[in-house]
C-alpha cells in the first residue's frame, strides 16, 4: 500500500518565501525519519529528522521543494502539516505499513562528539525512491545523504537536470564505497565533511584532497568544516564560507543538510549562472545552518524567518570584510 | 659579560620593506632558539627558531623591529646575519656565555601533533630581558611567547606604549597562571590558540571564551585556529580571519608568532586607528604565516619578497568575496 500525500492545500505563507527571480523548485532525495536525541542537559524523543527533512525546510525559504522519500504508518500527522506549511511537495513522500526510520543518539558535553544510541530502518530497510512524473524534469537536485545506489537511483529518472548535488556520510564510505564512485561520475556537485574527505582520499591536506575528489568527477567540491565554516572549490579557484559565529549551539544534528539545502534552494532561486551564484548560496545554506544548531532538530528552523536569515547575511559579509 | 650587539650596518634591503606610512618601530621580545625539527620526512638540526626570531622576521617586512633576547655564545654568526639582513636592531639581544636555548620536537604524518624531544633551556634559564634606553618609548610592543613574569618584566620598563600585545602558550596556562592573569590585565591584544582558550575558560564554545577573556582585560582577543584560520574579538565585534589556502605544508613550527609579528609589523606601519588598521593587519600577519609553514623553520620567511605578500593577500580578498 502507498498512500501518497498530495499537495499543500493550506494558505501560503508568502513572508516565508524567498522573493524567486527564478522560481525553480528543488526536488530533494534523502532520509526522512524520526531523530531521538540526548544531551548532557536534555531528552528529546521523536523529533522530526532525517538528512531530506532538514534539507527540504532549509531550502523551503527560498524556493519550492519537492521532497522525495519513505515513512511509516506511524509518522505524526503534525510533521506532515511542518512540511506542508513550508510549502514542500509532498507528492515522492511514500507513506507504508510498518516504521519510519528511527534514530537515537546521544551528544557529549562539547557537542562535537555524537554517538549512536540505537537505529531502526523500519520502513526505509526496503525503501526505492520513485520520482513523480512531473519530478523528473527538475532542475536543481539535492541527493542529500542516503545510500549512494538510491543517490544513483533517482538520477536515472531525471530527464535533464541542470545541477545535480549529492550529500554522503562516513558509513557509505565504508560500506558502499564502489556505489559512491559510480554516483561521483554523475555529480554536478559534491559535499562532504573534512574527515570524510581524507577518509575517501588518505590526504590530510584538505586543498589535496580536494583536488583528488575533482578527479574522482565533480566540478564543484564542497568540504564542510562544522563550526570552521566550509571550502568550496570550483572553475573559480577556492571560496572560503564562514560560519555565521554561535555563542551556544544547542544540537548540532541536521546542520550539514540545512547547509547544503539552504544553499540548493538558494541557488535554484537566483538568475544566472551557477557560477556567478554559488558563493552567496553557500552564504545562505550557512546561516540557515546556524539556526538549525540553536534548537534540538528543526524546531529553530521551522521558527526561523527569512528576514533573520537575511540579517545574518548581512552580518557574515561585515564579519569577513577587511 | 653582556655583549650588546650594534646595529645593522648592512645596506637596506629597501625591497624587502613596507613602504611605511608611519614608522613606528616594533618592539618584540620572546624566545630566541635553535630548532632541531624532525618530519616523517626529513630531520633538521638547529634552525634558527623561536618565538621572538619568528615574529620579528614576519614584521620586519613592514616596519623596523626591535629584537629583545637572549643567546648563548654558541649562536651561530649567520643567524645574527640574517636577522641583521631584515634590519632588525639587535641591540636589546643579550649574548651570553653559555648554551643557546635549544628545542627539539617530531611532527607526525599530518603535521597537526607535534611532541617535544627534548628542551634544553641554556642561558635562557636566567634570562632577564633588560631594555636600552631607547626601547622604552616603543609604541607597539609585542610580548611574543615567554614566560609571562617576563612578559610583564618588560612592560614595567617601558614608558608610554601605544599598543601592547601578548601571545602564549599551553606550559604557562599549566606552571604559571596566577603570572598569566596579572599580565592580561595590562594588555591591549591578548592572542592564543583555541585550546588554551579551552583551557583557560573552561569554555568549549570559541565565541563563549571569548567573552570570557576579555572580562580578563585585554580589549581585544584574538583566537588562532591554525589552518582555520583565526577570530578576532574587538569594540566592534569580530572577524573572521582567513588562513591562506597551502596545499603543502613542510613546517608549521613558528607559524603561530608569524602570524602575529607581522599582524604587528603591519599595524605599525599603518595610518589611523588601530581599529581601523587590525583586520588588515591580521590578514597580513595570516599570510605571512602561511610562507612560514612552506619551508622548515625560516627558511622560506627569509626567502619571500613583499610583492609575494601583496600578491597572497589580494588572492584572499577573492577567495573570501561573495
Amino acid at each position: 500500500m502507498i498512500v501518497a500525500v498530495r499537495k499543500n492545500k493550506l494558505p501560503a505563507l508568502t513572508e516565508r518565501r524567498y522573493n524567486s527571480q527564478n522560481n525553480m523548485s528543488v526536488l530533494i532525495v534523502g532520509s526522512t525519519a524520526l531523530d531521538s536525541i540526548k544531551t548532557p542537559r536534555a531528552e528529546n524523543p521523536r523529533l522530526l529528522g532525517g538528512s531530506a527533512s532538514h534539507a527540504a525546510v532549509a531550502a523551503s525559504f527560498f524556493s519550492p521543494v519537492k521532497l522525495v522519500g519513505v515513512v511509516g504508518e506511524d509518522f505524526p500527522k503534525k510533521y506532515l502539516e511542518l512540511y506542508r506549511r513550508h510549502k514542500i511537495d509532498l507528492e515522492g513522500l511514500q507513506i507504508l505499513p510498518g516504521k519510519t526510520f528511527h534514530w537515537s543518539g546521544e551528544y557529549e558535553v562539547n557537542m562535537n562528539n555524537r554517538r549512536t544510541l540505537l537505529t531502526e530502518l523500519g520502513v526505509f530497510e526496503t525503501f526505492t525512491p520513485t520520482l513523480p512524473e512531473p519530478h523528473r524534469d527538475s532542475q536543481f537536485v539535492l541527493l542529500a545523504n542516503i545510500a549512494p545506489a538510491l543517490q544513483s537511483h533517482v538520477l536515472d529518472q531525471m530527464r535533464r537536470p541542470k545541477f545535480v548535488v549529492a550529500d554522503t556520510m562516513d558509513l557509505w564510505l565504508n560500506i558502499a564505497l564502489p556505489d559512491l564512485l559510480k554516483l561521483l561520475k554523475r555529480l554536478d556537485g559534491f559535499v562532504l565533511n573534512d574527515s570524510e574527505a581524507h577518509q575517501l582520499t588518505k590526504e590530510d591536506n584538505l586543498f589535496t584532497a580536494l583536488k583528488k575528489i575533482h578527479k574522482l568527477g565533480p566540478k564543484y567540491v564542497i568540504i564542510k568544516k562544522g563550526s570552521h565554516g566550509s571550502i568550496l572549490s570550483g572553475p573559480r579557484g577556492y571560496f572560503i564560507c564562514p560560519a555565521y559565529p554561535l555563542s551556544k549551539v544547542v544540537d548540532p544534528t541536521g546542520a550539514g543538510d540545512s547547509f547544503v539545502g539552504g544553499m540548493m534552494g538558494r541557488l535554484a532561486a537566483a538568475k544566472g549562472s551557477i557560477e556567478d551564484n554559488l558563493r552567496r548560496a553557500m552564504i545562505y545554506g550557512s546561516v540557515t545552518a546556524s539556526f538549525c544548531c540553536e534548537g534540538f532538530g528543526l524546531t529553530r528552523t521551522t521558527k526561523t524567518k527569512l528576514a533573520q536569515i537575511d540579517r545574518r547575511v548581512k552580518e557574515l559579509e561585515k564579519l569577513t570584510r577587511f
